[in-house]
């Protein structure tokens, strides 16, 4: 699995009055280091929503367990790869460790956005193009 | 189950490129309806934090399903309560819906965060006073 | 002035380790009571996007002076009103009283953003139309 | 004025449904690049509020000028500096640019904030010891 790690400073107001980050943070981090991932293999996103005309590439679901909390002023690095993939979805999955020490497991399982052709607010899952799939070194389904 | 609903008005701001909730945003509001949810059975957080000289009820675990998207302006009813009690955590389940229709459904495990002894800037898991999970109605452990 | 009042909770997430609102917060909530003016005038802003094609109310300017800070729980009244009216520009004036106590000073200006000829990902100041200030009881220009 | 320039790469979240950066956020990358500014003059901030017994540095005013519109993947660059030092108080000035073009331009006024002794809950001004201000070159007041 190829992964990327993604670096984050905790931000003053990432932090909560305990001191310690605020856990929504964790996964807005997920997806920035989702967005950074898709770069580390030539993938630019605001690119490929264009080029495919995807609308994003929206959550089915996500988690995360805690297993340290982090305070202001700390360096994450966030190490995610693709563990999964499937037709029209794929799991993104996220280790989180602060100075080496494990801080938050996460994941995501996100699809491909292609707008409904019956209502453009909409979205509905689309093939994931096999040029996305190899850029990752991912076997042909 | 006790249950309690916390409507929130969806912004522009909670929004994102795509026009749906950006994801992190459905854990800010599982936030809010967990205190919205402690204060339906009388008990005020803050209130709660000073007289057990707690730091607060940090996270174990987080995850959410997305059902349906919601955009801007969509009212959303989250309905919460707490399904399970442990010795020194408990989970607390959120159902979303956006104008009847499932949207997210969603849950937090938090433990019962005391200052460390040995270090105030860590957290231990302390037993769940009696009386909280009275409010709840919840059994005897 | 026409004049609304919106209403906050300030949450555990939007304060930060010195135990008071993380100030960027209040900028959130200013967006928030601008729309909420809208909708007291009977204009919802989703609805008109749409009707006039606009992209949004972008902002040329805002500024904030905190008079007193306000931490987890408080009920915070944020008053709103169009203090001045320009042909494609306004002035949205936010009051923010905590208990009765003056808490933030704030305004926005912002200009009515069409999508830009010649380019959709730009944005260009267009004429306010005279139905939208009517609603607010503005003079004529 | 010693500078330091911060840079923040725009993310998905960080966007509207414009498709521009949602104002709110330069708040909080002035707040960041602010605390960028005191380490890169060798002062962390964290360390300066155990050593100071200082809560923080809270805003008296903030304000910001938008010149133009930021995008999803854009790389902003934050040049901070303090312009102005008052006994108690100082001014931090922050250009932010976006490929060389003028974004924003903000700025922060802050106050050296003592736990008020009558009431913890409170901040009072205190005087910014003489050595902070000679890191930065600032003249004795």
């Amino acid at each position: 699995m190829k992964t990327n790690i993604h670096r984050v400073r905790v931000g003053w107001g990432d932090c909560d009055p305990a001191k310690i980050v605020y856990y929504p943070n964790y996964y807005r981090w997920f997806d920035d280091a989702t967005h950074a991932l898709f770069r580390s293999v030539g993938l630019d996103i605001g690119a490929l929503y264009a080029q495919y005309d995807i609308a994003g590439m929206p959550l089915m679901e996500s988690s995360a367990r805690y297993l340290s909390p982090s305070a202001f002023g700390d360096i994450l690095e966030i190490e995610s790869g693709v563990s999964s993939w499937q037709r029209k979805a794929f799991v993104i999955s996220h280790t989180v460790t602060n100075n080496g020490r494990p801080a938050v497991q996460g994941s995501e399982t996100r699809f491909w956005g292609l707008r409904h052709p019956d209502d453009p607010s909409r979205l509905k899952a689309g093939e994931i193009p096999a040029e996305i799939r190899r850029r990752f070194g991912a076997a042909e389904l």
